[in-house]
C-alpha cells in the first residue's frame, strides 16, 4: 500500500477503506509518513470530506494510536462533558460536580487553555494547593469516592490527533468537519466514558460562526460516538456573548461556586442545567425533564456544591476558598471601562474580549507564558441591556497597569451600540441526540 | 507575511498576489517555507486553481529561481520545441535539424528517459561518440555554426520547478492544468528562445488523456507564454498508438534519419512537418502554408538530412553511422511477435507499449538504471490494419531473452481486436497559436 494512492484516492474524491485509513494513521504516528504526505492528505480531505463510515474508522485509529483509559470498573456510569471552546466558559466545573453527586463517574483530564479561551486546569490552579496530576490508581479511587476527579492531560493518549492536529495548525487545514469530528471523537473515546455530551459552541467567541457549521459538527460527532458504542448529546449553545459574567481563571471559579451555592441565575446556570440534564439522563436511563428536576434539586439543595467541596479537598486543594471565595486574592489594579455612548449594547464580539482577557494576563499567547490567576474582567453589561455614557460597563482586574489603554480599547471596539434594544437571541439553539 | 496566510487564501478560493506568490517560489527554494506546506498549496491550487495572471507570475518566479540562458545573440531567431512525452516520439531528432537548416537557431538542452517514455539524450547517446555535455561557449559557437546543438541539462535551471515536481510526483498534486503550465512554461522560459512550438501528446500513450483535457494545458501554455513575451504555437497531436514504427534509442536514431532521407512518409513525418512549420513560420514571420513548403522541401532535398549529419559530427558523432544506419549495433535476440487472432486492430494502449519496451530494456525504471540503446520495439502493424492468426504483429529486439514471455503477454494485452475496421482518428487535432 502506498501513501502516495490513497492521496490520489482522496483527492479524485473516492472513499477510503478500512486498511488504507488504518495505514495512513499509524504510518503518520511511526513517522513513515512525511509531514508532507500527510498535509496534502488533509487537505484533499477538506475539498473532498469523508463519509460518517470513514470518520468513524478514522477517529477509532486515532483514538487507538496511542493509550486509553479504561473506565469498564464504573460500567455504564462513566461520563464525560467537553467544551468546544468559549470565552468565560466555566461549565465543566458546575456541570461535573453535579452530575457526580446525581451518580454519574467522570473521570475527567483536562487542558490548559491557549489562545483566547481559558483551560479547566488552569483554573482549577488557581485554588491553593488543588494537584492536577496524580497516579492512575489514586486518580480511579477518587472517582469511586468522590464521583469524579479532574487532572491535567497525562500519559499517551491519542498521539496521532496530537501530531496531526500540529500538522493541520500550520497547512490551513484545521476547520474540516470530518477532521475536527475525529480529532474530538478520538480523543473522546480514548478517554474512556460511555456517555458523553458536548457542548458545541455558536458564535462570534467561538470556532464555528454560524448555527449551521455547529449543527453540522455536532451531528457528525454524535453519529460518530452512537456508530463506536457511546451514548452522545450535543447541545448547541450560543457564544455570540462571553457566557456568565465573569473572565479568568480565579474569577471563574468564584462565578462557578455562586452558582452551585444557588446565588445565580443566569445563562452560565441555564447552560449548565441543560448540559447536566443532557447527561444525566443518559447515564440514569431516566427522561430528560425528570433529569432536569434532578438537577435543579442538586444544586438548590447544596448537594453539588457539598460534591464540588469534597473533589477540590481530595485533590489537595483548600476548601476555605471554594466556601469564602473572598479568601481568593485580588488584582492589585481594578480599573472601570465606562461606556462612551448611550444606548443599547447591540452585539459583543465574545472573541475579542477574551483576547482583551489575554492581554490583562489571563492567559496564554504562547504555550511558555505563565497565568496571572487574578486577572480577568467581570462584565457589568451585556447584550441588550440599556446604558448611559459613563456607565461602567465592566471591570478589568490586572496587574499590567501599562496594558490598560490597548485593553480598554480592544474592549470598547468589541461593542456595538444602538437606539433600539437587540431582539434576544437564543441560548440554546438546539439538542441533538 | 506568512506561508499559513497564503494557503488559507488559495483554499478559500482567493486570488493570490504577486508579492505572495513570489513570496511562496523564494521562501520554498531556500528552504524557509516547509514541504507540508507547500504540498498543502499544491493541493488547494489542485481544487481552486489559478486565474492566468497567477499562473504568469508563478511562471515568471520559478523561470527566475535559478539560472537563464542568455539567447538574445541569436535576436528573433532562437527557437525551441517541447513534447509533453510519448511512445516513440523521436520528433526533435527530425524537427529540429529541419528548422536549423531553414535559419532557426536551437540551442536545445534535452532531458533523459524515466517511465514509459523515452529522452532525446538518451536516443543520442546510443549514436557513437555523441557528446551530450560542452561548455557555454563552444555549445552558443556550435548553434551559430550549424544552427542547431542538443545537450543534457546543466547548470542550475529553474531549481524551484525541480524541487517543487518531485514534492507534487509523491504528494498526488502533478495534473493540476496551472501547475503543469508553469513547470513546463518556466523551464521554456528560462531556456531563453524566443520561438517556442509544444506537442501537446493526447491520448493512451500520452499524461494528458482526452483531446478536452490537452487543450485546456495547451491554450493556457500558449497564453501564459505570450503574456511572458515569446512567440508560441501548441499542436495537440495523437498519442493513441505510438508514433512511427520503431520505439527504443538506436531504433528512433535509425526511423528519424529513414524520414530526414526521405525514405518514410508516416504519421510520424506528418507530425514533424506540422511542428517544424508551424516554428518555422514564427521564426521567418511566414504564412504556415509557405512554411509547409519549405519544410517539406528542407527534408525532400536533403537539407535537412546535411545539416543532421554536420550538427552530429560538431558533437563528435560518428557521421558513419548516420550515413549507414546498418551500421547500429542490433539486439542478439530478435523475436517475432504473432497475431493470436484474425480481424482488425482496433486500438493499442501505447503506455502499455511503452512499458513493454522498458521490458526489453530500451527505458528506465529508476534513475539509476542502464539503457540497452539496441532494445525496442518495431511494430509491423497499427491501429486500423488488418491481420491473420499468426501474422507478424511486431519485432522484440532485446538482448533480455528471459523478459520475452512476460513482455510478449504485456502486449498482447495492450491490443483489442475487432471484426470491422475502427474509424480513423486525426493525426493532429487542433493547433493552438
Amino acid at each position: 500500500m502506498r501513501m502516495y494512492d490513497i492521496i490520489e484516492k482522496k483527492r479524485n474524491g473516492h472513499v477510503l477503506s478500512e486498511e488504507e485509513i488504518r495505514f495512513f494513521v499509524q504510518g503518520y504516528t511511526d513517522g513513515s509518513i512525511p509531514d508532507y504526505q500527510a498535509s496534502a492528505l488533509c487537505m484533499a480531505i477538506y475539498f473532498q470530506g469523508m463519509s460518517d463510515e470513514e470518520i468513524s474508522i478514522l477517529t477509532d485509529a486515532m483514538a487507538h494510536s496511542g493509550d486509553t483509559v479504561d473506565l469498564s470498573r464504573f460500567g455504564d456510569l462513566s461520563a464525560d462533558k467537553h467544551s468546544t471552546g468559549g470565552v468565560g466558559d466555566k461549565t465543566s466545573l458546575i456541570v461535573i460536580p453535579t452530575v457526580a453527586c446525581l451518580g454519574a463517574k467522570l473521570a475527567k483530564m483536562s487542558g490548559r487553555g491557549l489562545g483566547h479561551t481559558g483551560g479547566t486546569v488552569d483554573k482549577l490552579e488557581s485554588i491553593p494547593g488543588y494537584q492536577t496530576s496524580m497516579d492512575g490508581e489514586a486518580f480511579m479511587k477518587q472517582v469511586e469516592d468522590v464521583g469524579l476527579a479532574i487532572i491535567g492531560q497525562s500519559g499517551n493518549l491519542t498521539p496521532a490527533d496530537k501530531k496531526l492536529y500540529a500538522l493541520r495548525d500550520v497547512t490551513a487545514t484545521v476547520d474540516s468537519i470530518p477532521l475536527i469530528t475525529s480529532s474530538i471523537m478520538s480523543k473522546k473515546l480514548a478517554a474512556g466514558a460511555h456517555n458523553i455530551v458536548l457542548d458545541v459552541k455558536v458564535g462570534s467567541g467561538a470556532f464555528m460562526k454560524t448555527p449551521r457549521q455547529a449543527r453540522e459538527l455536532a451531528q457528525k460527532m454524535v453519529d460518530i460516538g452512537k456508530m463506536c458504542g457511546r451514548n452522545m448529546a450535543a447541545v448547541l449553545s450560543n457564544m455570540n456573548v462571553p457566557l456568565g459574567t465573569h473572565i479568568g481563571n480565579a474569577l471563574e471559579v468564584k462565578e462557578a461556586i455562586a452558582v452551585l451555592k444557588g446565588e445565580v441565575h443566569n445563562d452560565l446556570r441555564n447552560v449548565c442545567e441543560v448540559l447536566a440534564s443532557n447527561l444525566i439522563s443518559m447515564v440514569l436511563q431516566i427522561p430528560l425533564d425528570k433529569a432536569l428536576e434532578e438537577v435543579k434539586e442538586a444544586i438548590d439543595s447544596g448537594k453539588a456544591f457539598e460534591t464540588m467541596k469534597a473533589w477540590i479537598k481530595a485533590q489537595g486543594g483548600d476548601v476555605r476558598y471554594i466556601e469564602d471565595p473572598a479568601l481568593f486574592p485580588v488584582s492589585p489594579v481594578i480599573y472601570e471601562v465606562k461606556s462612551p455612548a448611550s444606548g443599547y449594547i447591540e452585539a459583543m464580539n465574545a472573541e475579542e474580549i477574551g483576547i482583551t482577557s489575554v492581554m490583562l494576563g489571563a492567559g496564554r499567547e504562547k504555550k511558555e507564558d505563565a497565568i496571572d490567576y487574578s486577572a480577568g474582567i467581570i462584565l457589568c453589561k451585556k447584550v441588550g441591556d440599556k446604558v448611559q455614557a459613563g456607565d461602567t460597563l465592566c471591570l478589568f482586574h490586572t496587574a499590567r497597569e501599562q496594558a490598560l489603554p490597548a485593553a480598554e480599547a480592544k474592549y470598547l471596539a468589541a461593542l456595538r451600540f444602538g437606539e433600539t434594544k437587540p431582539e434576544a437571541e437564543p441560548l440554546i439553539y438546539e439538542v441533538i441526540r
